[in-house]
C-alpha cells in the first residue's frame, strides 16, 4: 500500500522548497497529463510547462515554478533526482517476511544470516552465504560456494552459479545468469574440445542486472561488474570482462570476451563490442554501435555506427545515405560530361 | 496422440472444398517432400506445384488443385489458415488434467478458478487470481496481485511480477518475463539513484509471448500489449511502451522505453527503436532495422537500414554499398582528369 | 578442490614434450601476468614471449620454449588444446552425487537411468528418459516424450519441451529453452491464427547451448542442431532450422525458421539471418552480420555487413564510410568546376 503525507511534509523528506500551500495530503504520483488531486507529478523540461498549466496534481517537483499553474511547487536543483526519492516514500519497495520457506532446498552448510528472506523453491548449495536482509525471490537458484552480501533482491527464476560473489544492495531480475560457462573452444582433430570456464564472476554493491541478461564466468581468473554500474535486459557480458563503476548498458548489448569498459560508460542498446577492447572512461555509444576497435574519450566522447566512428561524422553519414544514388548518378553523369569534352 | 479423420469429414471442418474421393483416413500433417500415404499437406505457392504431382500425400489443401497431381485436393480461399485450422484438429494442444499440484505454493489469498491446473513448484502470491482453464507449467512464478484471464497457457519458468494483468488465451513462452523494473536511474552527485519502477503491464486477449522475452513494468502508468500482437523469442519492450493489436514483432528486436507502436504493424528481427516513438497503424520494418524517429505510412509503409529509410531506397543504397570504393577511385579519376585539364 | 601433480606427469598426460625439469608440483592454472610459483600457463602467440621471460609460473604450455624463461616448457603443436586439457585434469567440472531429490517431480512413467543426478525442484514429464551420467540441475522442467542421452550437464532452469530429443555429452546451460513454439501465424479476416508447431527439436551429441539461448520446435518436423555445435548465450534458433556439425554461433545471434547453416560454420556475435537460406560448408560470418541471401564459400569464405558483402570489400568500405560527407563536397565541387567550364 502507498503511503501518504502533507506537501510540507514531502518537501523536507525530498529536501525540496515548498512554493505554495503545503497542507494537501498526497498519497502517490502520477505522469504529468493523469495526475489527479492528491497525486503528486514532475516536469524536468520546460517543455512541460503548457502541460504544468493544466494539470490537476497536487503537487509538481520541478527546478522552478511554472507561472499560471494552480499546483503547488515543489522547487528541488534536480528534479528527477528529488522525484525518484518521493517516489520510493510513497511506494517502498515490497519486502516479503525474512526466513527460510519450508519448500527451499538449502544444503547444511549454507549460511542464511538473519533478516534474509529466502523463498519456495530456492535452491542454495554447499558452502553458500546470504548476507542479511537479502532477498530470494522464488526459484531462485544459488551453485555452491556462493557469497551475496546483505540488502539485495534477486528475482524469481536468476541462477548463479558456484563460487560467484555478489555484493551489497544488488539487485538481479528475474532470469538472469550469471557465470555460466564463457564461450571458448580449441579446434582439434576430432572437433572442438571445451576450455573449462574455472574462473568466476564478481558482481560490486549497489549493481542492478535486468531480466534474462547473462554474465558468464571468467576462463581464468575474473569477470568483474564495478559498483554502481546497471545492466539492462537481455545484455551479454562475455568472459574476462571487466566493467568499471557507474556505467549504464542498455538492453541486448553484447560485450565480448576479455573487453575492459571504464567508469561512467554509456553504451545504447544492441551494441556490440568485439573482444579485447579497452572503452575509455566517461565514453557515450549511440545504439546499434559496432566497436572493432578500442575507444578513447580524447577522440571522441560520443561514437556512433557499424563499425563505430565520431558521432558527429555519423549523423552526417546518416544524413547522406539517402542520397548515394543520387551522387551515383551524378558522378555518372560528369563522367559522360568529361567524355564527350573529350570527343570535342 | 493425433486424431483421424477422412477427407471428406476434414474437409467439412476446415470448410475447404474437396476435389478428389474423400473418403481415405488421414491422421496428422507433413512437409510436402516428406509426407506419405495417411498425411495431410499444404500448398500456397504455385512454385511447389511440381513436389505436388510426385507427392505421396493422401490430400493438399491448395488455392486450387494442381492438374496431374493423384492427391485429394482440399480447396481454400486461404490454404495457410485453412492448414492451421487442419494441424489443430488433428493435434490439439496438451492439456494436463486440471487441478493444484500438491508441489505447488500458493497463497491461501490467491483465487484459483475451476478447470485451471497449477503445476508442481509454481509460486503465486497473494491475492492473484488464475482464471478458468488456466494452464500454469511448472516453475511458473507469480507475484502478488496478478490477475491472469482464462484458457492462458504459461510455459515453464515464465514469471510474472506483481500487479500485472494478463488476459485471456494469452500464451506465455518459456523464461518469459513480465513487470521487470523499468531501466531509469536519476545520476546524482554519488552514481546513479534507482527510479523505483511503480506502475505495471497489462497483456490483451490473444497475445503470444515468445522465449525469454521480457517486457518491462511502466515507471509509472502502464506498458500495454494490445489484443492478438504477437512477440517472439528474446524481444525486449521497454517501461511504459504501449503496443498496438495485431502487431507481430520478430525475434531479439527491442523497443525502447515509451514508445507507441500501431496495430498490424509488423517489425523484422533485430531491430532497435529509440525511446519516445511513434510507429503508425500497418507499417512494416524490415530485419535489423535501426528507428530514430517517428514513422508514419503515409511516408512509407516499409522501411529498412539504421537509420531506418524508405525500403525501396535502402534497396537501391544495399546494391550500390558494394561498389563504394569504386566511386572513389571515379571520382578521384574525374578529379585528376579536371586538373590536367586545368594545366592545358 | 583442484588436484596437483608433477610437472613430468602433467606432460604425459597432455602428450606434451617436457623441457626443462620436470620434479616441481603444481596445482593449478592462471594467467601469464598474475601466475606464481606452483601454477601453470600457457602462451598461443609470440606477443606473449616477453611476458613469458618475466612470469613466476612453475610451467608454461607453448609451441616452442622461450629462450631466457625461467620456467619448464611444456611443449606442443597446439598449445590451446594442451592448456584445454591440462584445464580439465585440475580442474575436473563438479559432479553432484547421483540419485534423485526427494524434493523433484517425476512422472511414474518416466525413467531415469542410474548414475544420473535429478535435482530439487526438477520436474520431468511423462514418458520421458534421462541417460546415465546425466545432471539436471535444480529447476530444470524436462515435458512428455523427452529423450536425454547420456553425461549431459543441463544448467538450473533450462526448459525442455515435450518431444525433444538431446544427445550425449550435451550441455545446456542455465535458462536455455529447447523446443518452444515456432513463430507462425496464418492472418485471418479476425487477426492471426496461431499455425500449431507440432513438429520438435534434436539436439546431436556434444553440443553446447548457452544461457538464455532459445531452439524453437519445427512447425512440421525437426529443427536440428548438429554433432558438435556450439551456441553461444541468448541466441534465437527459429523453427525448422537445421545447423550441421562443429559450427559455432556466438552471442545474440538469430537464425531465421527454415534457414540450413552448414558444418564448421563460424558465425559472430549479433549476427541474423533471414529465413530459408543457405550457408555453406565453412562459411565465416563477421559480428552484426545481416545476410538476406544464400551464402557459398566458393563466392567467398568470410562475410561481412548488412547486407553482407565478401570481407575484404566490406573492410574498404568500412574505411571510406567516414570520407562520405568529404567524397559528396568533392562531387558537388566537380560539377561547380563542370558548370563553370560549361560558361567558358
Amino acid at each position: 500500500m502507498a503511503n501518504s503525507m502533507t506537501l510540507a511534509e514531502l518537501a523536507t523528506r525530498i529536501s525540496a522548497r515548498l512554493e505554495g500551500p503545503g497542507d494537501a495530503v498526497v498519497h502517490g504520483f502520477a505522469p504529468i497529463e493523469d495526475a489527479v488531486e492528491g497525486q503528486v507529478t514532475f516536469i524536468a523540461h520546460g517543455k512541460y510547462n503548457a502541460a504544468a498549466r493544466i494539470s490537476r496534481a497536487s503537487a509538481i517537483i520541478a527546478r522552478e515554478a511554472v507561472p499560471g499553474a494552480s499546483a503547488t511547487f515543489l522547487i528541488a536543483a534536480n528534479p528527477y533526482l528529488a522525484y525518484a526519492t518521493a517516489v520510493e516514500l510513497f511506494h517502498p519497495p515490497y519486502r516479503p517476511g525474512a526466513g527460510i520457506s519450508g519448500k527451499a532446498d538449502i544444503h547444511s552448510t549454507a549460511v542464511i544470516c538473519a533478516g534474509a528472506t529466502i523463498s519456495a523453491f530456492v535452491s542454495i548449495g554447499e558452502g553458500s552465504t546470504v548476507g542479511a536482509g537479502s532477498i530470494l525471490f522464488p526459484g531462485v537458484v544459488v551453485g555452491r560456494n556462493v557469497r551475496i552480501g546483505s540488502d539485495c533482491r534477486i528475482y524469481p527464476n536468476a541462477v548463479i552459479y558456484d563460487d560467484v560473489v555478489v555484493g551489497d544492495r544488488v539487485i538481479l531480475h528475474a532470469g538472469s545468469v550469471l557465470g555460466s560457462d564463457g564461450f571458448g573452444f580449441a579446434p582439434s582433430a576430432t572437433g572442438y574440445k571445451k576450455i573449462p570456464q574455472v574462473g568466476t564472476v564478481e558482481i560490486s554493491d549497489d549493481v542492478e542486472i535486468g531480466a534474462n541478461t547473462t554474465v558468464d564466468r571468467a576462463a581464468l581468473g575474473v569477470t568483474r561488474v564495478g559498483r554502481g554500474t546497471k545492466l539492462d535486459n537481455l545484455v551479454q557480458v562475455g568472459h574476462n570482462v571487466v566493467i568499471g563503476t557507474d556505467t549504464v548498458i542498455a538492453s541486448q548489448t553484447g560485450i565480448s570476451g576479455s573487453c575492459k569498459v571504464g567508469n561512467r560508460v554509456m553504451i545504447g542498446g544492441q551494441s556490440g563490442l568485439a573482444g579485447h577492447l579497452e572503452i575509455g572512461d566517461g565514453i557515450m555509444l549511440g545504439a546499434k554501435c559496432g566497436v572493432a576497435d578500442s575507444l578513447k574519450a580524447s577522440d571522441s566522447k560520443v561514437w556512433s555506427g557499424i563499425p563505430v566512428m565520431p558521432h558527429g561524422t555519423w549523423l552526417r553519414n546518416a544524413a547522406l545515405m539517402p542520397k548515394l544514388p543520387e551522387l551515383f548518378r551524378r558522378v555518372a553523369h560528369l563522367e559522360k560530361d568529361n567524355r564527350s569534352k573529350g570527343d570535342e
